[in-house]
């Protein structure tokens, strides 16, 4: 074979996670690995919106400081994107700049961190330089907090908001034991129409103390049967900690989050999401005092508990699309196999790019509870290996130090 | 000085804290060093609500791991209580009623865990016992998350919550420069009358990645100056991120987050707090697309990233109480004081109870910016050596382990 010589080319794009720039440090690491096939890893900023402006980090130019501590710093390093590209036999603009910028650059490697639509970026740039024979081999790296990817057994990201989220919940739940008549306390945990996010929520009813309602997109939502669990477990426990899905929707599909026409006194629509409007109605309707618990992004930046498995599989995908790329291999994103199921372990794979976009992932059935309101041992045993280990953060002065990427 | 012989009693009181349960620890441990004074400690379920229903737990039952675990655990291991004793001279029934448990068990010395209002509770005790000449030893445990006993240079659990947000609110500006074109990202911290709490999220902006404007229940806030410093901030970095006290209140006094009588479609009137508010007045006033953070209990209960600072403080100020009453002090509570300027170093004091109950120690002018948006280097000064050094947690499997006291 041919060895080919040239840039590679890696970008990020989507919601961030605690690890993605672990998946960028494995990328920069193994590129040193293989000076034959590969100059310099250029980093695009803002993803594919850094390559059409030519707006570029060089990995050559950074401290070994700022790379190493890319294992440590959630959010996207270098920038990310929501930007999805026309089909080019409809307008192919943008990748003729591409190209002119490719060219100009000779970028032969390409990589894409990202989950869903960054995936279907990817795969329309492969499809688009394989119609006009541009030798460029590009792969797609997975990342995501909401693990919907499909045809891997789980995505990096995942496993340290689990972490982060199963430990915050052990401590909600522990702090509401304080008083002797509680509250219900309603948390809610992101995924538009996965529950993967919110099933791990489980996780700290391992220790003896886990939410005791957990309601996934997967299932749909019904007001009355939720008012019904909470009673029976508050006339049980005088308290009740329940994890929720910001995507629940009801039979209808139609969010409940969804915006009632709800103003404030200034006629303004109120924000506020699905955890905040089922604890006033807990409140009014029930008569049990009740609040709610957002999460917001600290579930998908909590780069200060990440799980060690995590980093090590987010830096090891990365590293695996350097080597399927400089291997000549084309329009593919690395997947991960669990080989075996006695004993962890994870076989990193490649499957078709353009089957991964755009689908999602959702939570097995059979990992729901029968009432719908909890998870299955199933769903435990899949994703207690994913939270196993620490990466401890690099503390200077008790905060952590991220990277500063010039 | 003739050695008074018995038991000692201790409990906890008011809102819970990441290391209350480390004070516990020092008072346990410390305990069981003067076995020539102490036999047991017993600990009230429930603070003093578990001495008035003589409901108690036994420290030399427990196993050795459970007691060393209290060092991990946040909330309230023993659980906690809001109860205001009366005078006595005006409603005499629930002394009489402790002095019968305490003569019961051979109560001698008495150690209660709290804040503002525990140190009430303490003190009316200690000036009971001394009106009755019933000879028991009583100090009072500082702690609050709050920061806001006086005499006292910082109060246990204060540095660990610093800790958190100061992590947290590292990890949510990181994560929020993912993207070219922000949001106004307005997080909602702990802290009704003092701003210590809101003031930590400053700590962040050492690192580099920290809040832009900072609002304290100290100064009256005004939302017409808070949209010109919004915009001031957005203009320049097409993103804000904004720490806000739950307590900020107007020139009147009104708190912000006051109902203005909000209902929803369903007539509830809506809960929803401060951070929500601002958020919604800023993409409706502003046209600047914002969201809020919650971080609710999370905060007081993050055993994950306690300070060691702090634990060892904790540990400490639970041995001291021991000590001091062993030593036949009373009406007291331990205080510390900071030796020296230079080198951090604490010195544990004891402090008049009735002069540290009901008051609040606020957050010093000089410690707060001219434009009362933000603090001063006096501030991050006082808060740094509070939060160094890592307490890691005992991780089984990937979770946290809590102790489960009987």
């Amino acid at each position: 074979m041919v060895k080919l010589k040239g840039n590679l080319l890696y970008g990020q794009s989507g919601g961030p996670t605690a690890v993605i720039n672990a998946s960028a440090y494995g990328v920069i690491d193994e590129a040193r690995k293989h000076p034959d096939f590969i100059d310099d890893v250029i980093v695009m900023r803002h993803g594919i919106q850094g390559a059409l402006n030519e707006d570029f980090f060089y990995m050559s130019q950074q401290t070994e400081e700022n790379i190493e501590l890319l294992k440590h710093t959630p959010g996207s390093a270098f920038g990310s994107v929501r930007h999805k590209l026309p089909d080019f036999r409809e307008d192919d603009t943008h990748y003729l700049r591409l190209l002119y910028i490719f060219k100009k650059h000779n970028i032969r490697y390409f990589l894409y961190n990202g989950g869903n639509d960054s995936m279907d970026t990817c795969s329309k740039i492969a499809d688009y330089f394989d119609h006009i024979n541009y030798e460029c081999y590009i792969i797609g790296v997975p990342k995501t907090i909401d693990n919907d990817l499909p045809f891997t057994d789980h995505t990096p990201g995942y496993g340290s908001a689990a972490k982060f989220i199963a430990n915050t919940m052990m401590e909600i739940s522990y702090d509401m034991l304080a008083y002797p008549n509680g509250k219900v306390t309603i948390v809610e945990i992101m995924g538009r129409h996965a529950g993967w996010l919110t099933a791990s929520s489980a996780i700290a009813s391992l220790s003896g103390f886990g939410p005791d309602l957990i309601y996934l997109p997967e299932i749909p939502f019904s007001i009355e049967k939720f008012k019904k669990d909470v009673i029976e477990i508050y006339e049980k426990k005088k308290q009740c900690l329940i994890a929720v899905s910001e995507g629940i929707a009801n039979e209808e599909g139609i969010f409940i989050s969804s915006s009632s026409g709800l103003k404030d006194a200034f006629g303004h629509f109120q924000l506020g999401g699905v955890a905040s409007k089922l604890a006033t109605t807990v409140s009014a309707d029930l008569g049990i005092p009740s609040r709610s618990v957002e999460f917001g992004s600290t579930q998908r930046a909590a780069s200060h508990i990440q799980s060690l498995t995590d980093v090590n599989e987010a830096i090891e995908v990365g590293r695996h699309s350097v080597r399927a790329a400089i291997d000549k291999k084309t329009n593919l994103m690395v997947v991960m196999h669990r080989s075996s199921k006695e004993e962890y372990e994870i076989e990193y794979k490649l499957h078709a790019l353009n089957q991964c976009a755009n689908t999602e992932k959702k939570v097995a059935k059979s990992m729901i509870n029968s009432k719908g309101n909890g998870i299955t041992k199933e769903f435990l045993d899949y994703v207690l290996p994913l939270i196993q280990g620490e990466n401890l953060p690099q503390y200077k002065d008790g905060i952590q130090q991220f990277s500063k990427i010039k």
